[in-house]
């Protein structure tokens, strides 16, 4: 086999098997096939498009390109979600304890933020102490004894994927639906999971922004799962507006808290119970989704969901007395209201520019090698569909250098459009993917 | 300007500006853009294609790669021909002197074979003592005192299509019209040239086998050509059997100074006459291409052209003594026939396959770095319309090594079609592209 005839293959509109993409992928691992030829084939994938079957066999041959996670030694369904990412999008931070305490392991390798995104590493790193960079055998440790762990990409975990993230962005063969999708389930399938919850975004926040497009993108994630043996569902939720009414590090871990404690804003609330209802049913916990979702109500009715976490940021080296005494997470020094301009219902939100203003704060990466001020966040007053008079609050900015304090602010401004009608209020789950 | 925006900007079939591909192909010559992103740029315009703008523009771009001849200085007008290449193809060796006997300057800068062609340098060599690496400068004496000179790329023409060919022969994207286009016209161009006459194969034994595919690669070059300021046509000529009776390096040289005896095949004088005959009119030598073949086939006449062919193997280093015995060639030490199995007309050649037959017994290149054995050769018998009676000799073959005798004869054997009933004879010249 040789990369030129594969390269060929792919630019012609042919199929590739199994084998070939094994191939592919484990020859450009061990840097036997060069990046000229892996940059061809990408662009020739990109344009004409990778199938089903070529799919699973690109997420198998990356998944095969490291250290497949083999969890089976420890008893009990272990089951992960993941989502495509947003503002303010912190479900990690509760879902992952509601569903440890229900009985089911949460073996959860995240990423970081990049761009107008948060991370849940970065927001997790805002708990003093707290070490996301565990070693497979810490990892697993921690996840036998607390049914959850929550860790960063290690270097054993599918190396092709970083490789070739970084080829693909130096050479614009990102925003393809085959590759994206290997990209990621290849990451979660080798958590060694039974099942994964997708969340995927959609709207002015996500990615990708038109519902259409989300609906692809879980479409083939959840056939790719199952076509690797894996339970999957997907749900495209709303990202038109951040998701609860904090964004930023320390905002966010304060408001996953108030979740937990039974409070915290409803969109948040019932997101995280859902994506935990779900991780229930699929993990075998209950025999059904309502089952599930009563089951992650009670777990956090009962603080069970709230010790977990406290045990988690424990075992993780956290100091678990952040839970009682937010004070102990870093706080921004200076806070400040943007304002309405003019009086009129909110119809809708440019929620990029919001992930935006918050990284140019200084709470977000332009380059992966940027470092995060945790502190720093924005606070939302106001939901699509809510009425607001001339001068009422926006958004606080809580913020520590006044260096780029004027362009997030104008950010801010330009990022909310309002009209004379009332609006109706946005669907936060617009459909299910795969159930 | 970014290389990274200019690939999406093809991948998603956008249009380049002149500046766009003058900043692409000058920052690879220059190394400053990599290999993996030239590749990916590369399979986006092979698959979305570049429009008769950016054909003209990349064409430019890598003629300003490096250097072009002036010859501004030299009286009278330059003309060159350019072939796309074929089996038994040596009308360079014969319409050189004619053309330059009658008054034009042909600077010619040809390339050696690869696979199944012969190239004009690799015939030229056969001859004892030419040289075919001259400088420039060299070059430049040696048209001004003849009229005409026949050397090889330097490193000073075109640096980019070197590097660019390397790139595309590794990456399936050799096969794209423009891009073909782009290198074949950039370094015609480069030689200070005011016309070019193309001569684009077409059948089993060119590069394109079907006559549209030609043709459109023919307006392509001719199309380019008049965009950047130059006289061009082309004409579409046979390639479904080899041109002439001989393939192979000495003996196309014998068979080229045949025809300017005035002596050799019909097919392979007529169409020499023909491109000799356009150049002379595109040179504006003579009011018209029929007075031209008249001039041309006068310098034949008259022996000019073949003083012609003298005085230049001797200005470039040659022994002009082969013109009267060609057995200062270098010849092959034995020969065999390949009969006719059945009786029957001749229908059809696969005549890449003589090609490669030709380069399977060392007269011919798998890779550049491969030796030219300039003595073997194939000497063809019939033509297709040919009757032909069983036991009769299709192809002498001449041959060194016994190595791979078996596998030529072979290739040789099955490359014959027959039919029972008469086939008409091929036209030589199918089209004209241009006039």
């Amino acid at each position: 086999m040789r990369a030129v005839d594969l390269i060929r293959k792919k630019r012609d509109s042919g199929e590739h098997s199994r084998e070939e993409l094994n191939f592919l992928i484990a020859g450009y691992t061990r840097d036997e096939i060069p990046d000229y030829q892996m940059s061809a084939w990408l662009m020739a994938a990109w344009i004409r498009g990778l199938n089903s079957a070529e799919r699973a066999s690109l997420t198998e041959a990356m998944l095969n390109s490291g250290e497949v996670v083999d969890l089976s030694d420890l008893p009990g369904k272990k089951v992960d979600k993941h989502s495509t990412g947003g503002v303010g999008d912190k479900t990690s931070l509760i879902l992952a304890p509601i569903v440890a305490a229900g009985g089911i392991n949460v073996p959860m390798i995240s990423g970081r933020g990049l761009g107008h995104t948060g991370g849940t590493l970065d927001k997790l790193e805002s708990i003093p102490g707290f070490n996301t960079a565990l070693s497979l055998q810490e990892f697993r440790r921690v996840l036998k004894e607390c049914g959850m762990a929550l860790i960063g990409q290690t270097s054993e975990i599918v190396p092709a994927d970083k490789k070739i993230y970084a080829l693909r962005d130096a050479t614009s063969t990102v925003e393809n639906i085959g590759l994206i999708c290997a990209s990621i389930m290849s990451k979660k399938l080798a958590e060694g999971i039974d099942a994964l919850v997708l969340d995927v975004k959609t709207g002015s926040g996500a990615f990708m922004q038109r519902e259409e497009d989300s609906v692809m993108l879980a479409e083939v994630m959840v056939d790719t799962a199952k076509r690797m043996g894996k339970k999957a569902v997907a749900l495209i939720t709303d990202m038109d507006q951040p998701l609860g009414r904090m964004a930023g590090h320390s905002n966010e871990v304060i408001e996953s808290i108030e979740v937990l404690k039974g409070r915290g804003p409803k969109d948040l609330r019932d997101l995280s119970l859902e994506l935990s209802a779900w991780m229930f049913f699929l993990g075998e916990r209950t025999p059904s989704v309502d089952e599930g979702r009563r089951l992650a109500e009670m777990m956090v009715a009962s603080g069970q969901a709230l010790e977990k976490f406290r045990q988690g940021i424990t075992l993780q080296g956290g100091d678990p007395h952040v839970i009682d005494h937010y004070s102990l997470l870093p706080e921004a020094n200076h806070k400040l209201d943007v304002s309405a301009a003019t009086a009129g219902y909110l119809a809708a939100t440019n929620c990029m520019e919001l992930g935006i203003a918050l990284a140019t704060l200084g709470g977000g990466r332009e380059t992966k090698e940027d470092k995060i001020d945790h502190g720093v966040g924005l606070e939302f007053h106001k939901r699509i569909g809510d009425r607001v008079e001339q001068g009422e609050p926006l958004v606080t900015v809580h913020y520590n250098s006044t260096g780029k304090l004027d362009e997030a602010k104008a950010r801010i401004a330009g990022a909310f459009v309002f009209s004379d009608a009332k609006v109706p209020e946005k669907k936060l789950i617009r459909r299910m993917v795969g159930a």
